[in-house]
């Protein structure tokens, strides 16, 4: 996607441990009008996969998959990063590895919010080594859901997760594929 | 807000606490109609207030701060619940008190989002003891930026937080407001 690949360049970030800041548009300060661009175009990838709601992670995840929803016309739901005191009832469950953080964390999502009526699209930020999509595929198999598709907005090409979902046979589409970066160059992929 | 307040009747659940759960349409699964409809009303009671710069926190808020954004055609900027390792540089910071989780925590800001020539709408779902609010404020106050507004989903009125702005004298607009509620009634303050 022309425009964000444009972004990216003009104001990305490259900071050292492979990080790639974009938090003055897509993650902490949002160019609203950017994101609903994000949204028509997932919707121009996916409006044809027969979705029924989108599914994302908080934080970041839950703009993106707004924007979008507005173009799907499906409820989204996201997937919080602790078990609030406000869920209750039964819940899906997954355990989701953190490199940014060294840590694991429980992503977890209200059952009655997703079912085996469902063809979910995921959608989120970033992939890189693909551990909070791992969670959101293993919380969509626990409610025996079908996967219409992932949407991410940028893919660290150069680790793992993307590739590893496209073997899996996923139907993935990253708007941006970063294949390389450093202080002062930044490869997209070709798409 | 008449939509809001059916659509609280109709799926809202009273639990223990003073919990009003909306999790099926507002900070869970998200209904984006309802919330295109709560970002249009927004803009009708504060697009005349120069709103540059819409400020929520994570995450609830950031799902209503998008849809209100559409609107006013500015970027929103969102508070983070924990000091993230992708923040550097000079950031704002505020204590916040939660009682849903007895404990308090801080929220951030990256300082270059929000400055002396803003005028900000503040949003979120939910008022109740305002502590959230007032760690947004709080922000604002160490950006030197003016507070346009601030904007609320639902406000229990037999809490003190919504009182407490309005005496503050800040323009405070709560959608719907909870005056009672129990297990089988809910009563909205007349608006």
């Amino acid at each position: 996607m022309e425009l964000l690949e444009q972004r990216i360049l003009q104001n990305g970030q490259v900071r050292p441990g492979n990080i790639l800041k974009v938090d003055s548009f897509l993650n902490h300060q949002l160019d609203i009008e950017l994101l609903d661009a994000i949204g028509a175009e997932f919707y121009r990838l996916f409006g044809d996969a027969g979705v029924t709601r989108i599914l994302t992670i908080e934080a970041s995840g839950i703009a993106i998959a707004c924007m979008a929803a507005r173009y799907f016309k499906v409820p989204v739901v996201f997937a919080k990063k602790a078990k609030s005191k406000n869920i209750d009832g039964a819940v899906y469950i997954s355990s989701v590895h953190s490199y940014t953080y060294g840590r694991d964390y429980d992503i977890t999502l209200a059952a009655r919010f997703l079912s085996k009526d469902d063809r979910v699209l995921i959608l989120d930020d970033f992939l890189a080594n693909g551990k909070a999509v791992n969670g959101l595929l293993d919380i969509c198999a626990q409610a025996g859901a079908a996967v219409a598709g992932i949407g991410i907005c940028i893919e660290k090409g150069f680790q793992p997760g993307g590739d590893a979902l496209r073997a899996a046979g996923y139907r993935l589409e990253s708007l941006a594929i970063v294949d390389s970066m450093s202080d002062d160059s930044l490869t997209f992929r070709a798409q």
